[in-house]
């Protein structure tokens, strides 16, 4: 752990909202967004409290390509330039959140999506080969796949339900609707500084090229996926929309949260030497609904981060390891974060696909409605937090986003 | 066919080289390119025999923006411009393509690889799966999967041959070099225009969001691929590199060549109405190769474009069936093309996998060395050209990579 006086949790803001003690945004945050007020051009910013505190940075392309050094220097200036007893304290930079519009945080060259959770991997495999839930690579490779970076849409955006070949039994498809839309509850990750085109990233500097984390929802058309992903994959299943919060929390602001890497079950495979290594990061993630009748969000599931079976480190020491170029910016899904079932206070499971298995229980909510899938105008927020004694707990801010026809 | 006086065979530009018989850039192609000079700024221009004729554009992703229309409007005024009896011929506008470094064409937002041939996904699928070579969605869905874009480079650029996990047998499988690389040989398409997230494209509108054609080699690391594809399909077995050609042969260009997709043989049935509709292109491809001791390129297979399960239109109207938005400069591969077999004059499939049946039947070479897959400092030199009766030959320029270590 590389605590720094950062991470401090005594540290307060002039900004008197950062300092509220489930504040989503302390001092000791910090992420990274990009914003637009009133329609002007787009501008760079780190939340705090309620407030974007807007900073000299053309882009975070740039930021990021400059690496990880100069994004926790940049961190801590702002962090002193925004604490507490700063004699001269630049609240003309301030703007309220609620006068901002966000926007995509970087310009994201290439989006990866992971599978990095044994726990939903196996749960869905035993819905789409019951015989084989678990392939005999799973345990060996994080198994990823190349998702659609035009389609990724920023937190608010309405997600329009897809139309696409639909199979049933013996008969012809037909192309209608989706009936199955489902949400998946992710951690993103986006890339610092890049690699050369054939020059892999050894393990020990993975995380040297991550520069902060989001949450991911990651929409997929249960129906579409199943006629269309053999045997190259899902298509046209995840690539109508994929909702990222805005603000990326830097490695830097989860470092008290970082833990190693849960040890395999006994029996299982260690990781090839150019995969040992990295560590977890203990993120709770919960995913909150509401149909267009409910009047407030209820909570579906609630899982952890660092249950996964494969670590941010592995996952991009394993995409570069065939010498594939990562680019400042690029964006890497974890794959949905579930937990192995229920436990006492909440499901772990996260998508609907798991929850009701495959639609035969479906959810009843407080209207009295029910649920396989997602309806129209069905609201999906994901949240996600740190928390850990001693600290200050630290928030992603929501990724929410609403189904139109 | 929407022929015009751009298409006028016997139409010849003041470019004297532009007007050899076998020239590839007859006046009547007129593909656009993006290059440098000296290591400057890059410029876009077109080709014209030996030339590159500069042209007034920022971008060529900019110049797909403006449409279909508004390129087809510039590829006439560009052939008014470069005819012969011009009495003001810009002769200050052209430069030697050797003294140009050609660059990728275009800045590719995403890239997408489909599976159009249904003889490659036949024989291929055989070794795959022996006991179900063509799945059941083949001839209803055009097959396609997300590749990676940031490993798309330029014909010319060296290739790294990658490392990755090979697994044999039931042994653990090992990190190592790809002993299995093989090429490729596809059709390459860009978008022009592109559409709004959620709003599809109706396939009768197709083909005005297509810009243009190249060839591209989708280098395969078929150790790789094997062992990592399930279930969520090619990943680091294609993002180690993509070599495309760096002219854009225009939409416009091949309106001669342009034909009615090929029946369907009796039995199969019929597209669904959103995918019933566009036009096969009859693009003659080739593969040649040499070995580090062989002095000139064998030619390993001829194939043809026109013989795709799938037309370029089906492949955008799928792709945006969804609501997926495309976007100008987008890349789509039309996976592999390769013929039933071989005819009486050459191989017609287009890897090596096929022809040499997964490394079972090598191919020999003028000396005498044998090949089952690629070896460091081979050659391969995709080349693509349309040929018609009473039509100019339109030539695509060549797409070579070296394999190196």
């Amino acid at each position: 752990m590389k605590l720094d006086e950062t991470h401090d949790p005594a540290l307060e803001s002039w900004v008197e909202s950062a300092n509220e003690r489930y504040a989503e945004f302390p001092i000791q945050n910090l992420p990274f967004g990009r914003f637009r007020r009133s329609g002007g051009p787009p501008r760079i910013g780190v939340a705090i409290g309620d407030q974007v505190f807007e900073i000299e940075e053309t882009s975070l392309n740039a930021l990021a390509a400059r690496g990880r050094r100069a994004a926790t220097q940049l961190r801590l200036e702002l962090s002193r330039e925004l604490r507490r007893g700063n004699p001269n304290p630049p609240i003309d930079r301030l703007h309220p959140m609620t006068e901002c519009e966000m926007l995509l945080p970087f310009d994201i060259g290439d989006y990866t999506d992971f599978y990095a959770s044994i726990h939903h991997a196996t749960s869905v495999g035993k819905m789409m080969r019951p015989d084989n839930p678990l392939l005999p690579n799973y345990k060996w490779v994080p198994i990823g796949y190349h998702g659609r970076a035009s389609s990724v849409v920023v937190s608010g955006t309405p997600v329009h339900r897809p139309s696409g070949q639909i199979q049933q039994g013996s008969d012809a498809p037909v192309f209608a609707p989706s009936r199955q839309l489902d949400y998946e509850c992710e951690v993103g990750f986006f890339i610092g500084s890049g690699n050369a085109l054939g020059e892999p990233i050894p393990i020990a500097e993975a995380e040297d090229h991550l520069f902060g984390f989001c949450l991911l929802n990651d929409w997929s058309a249960r129906d579409i996926q199943r006629w269309e992903y053999q045997p190259l994959g899902p298509f046209l299943a995840k690539s109508f929309a994929t909702t990222i919060s805005p603000w990326v929390v830097t490695l830097d602001a989860l470092e008290p949260f970082r833990k190693p890497t849960a040890a395999r079950p006994e029996g299982d495979p260690a990781p090839l030497p150019h995969l040992t290594g990295g560590d977890a990061f203990d993120i709770t993630v919960e995913v909150w609904m509401r149909s267009a009748k409910m009047e407030r969000l209820i909570r579906l599931s609630q899982t952890w981060f660092d249950q996964m079976y494969w670590n941010p480190a592995q996952m991009i020491a394993h995409h570069a390891s065939n010498g594939c170029n990562l680019r400042p910016g690029d964006l890497l899904g974890s794959g949905t974060v579930s937990g192995p079932g229920r436990n006492a206070l909440a499901d772990e499971r996260g998508c609907l696909l798991e929850i009701t298995q495959r639609g035969t229980e479906p959810v009843e909510l407080p209207t009295g409605e029910k649920r396989t899938f997602l309806e129209d105008g069905d609201e999906v927020h994901l949240r996600g937090y740190c928390e850990r004694d001693g600290f200050r707990r630290i928030g992603f801010g929501g990724c929410r986003g609403t189904l139109v026809p």
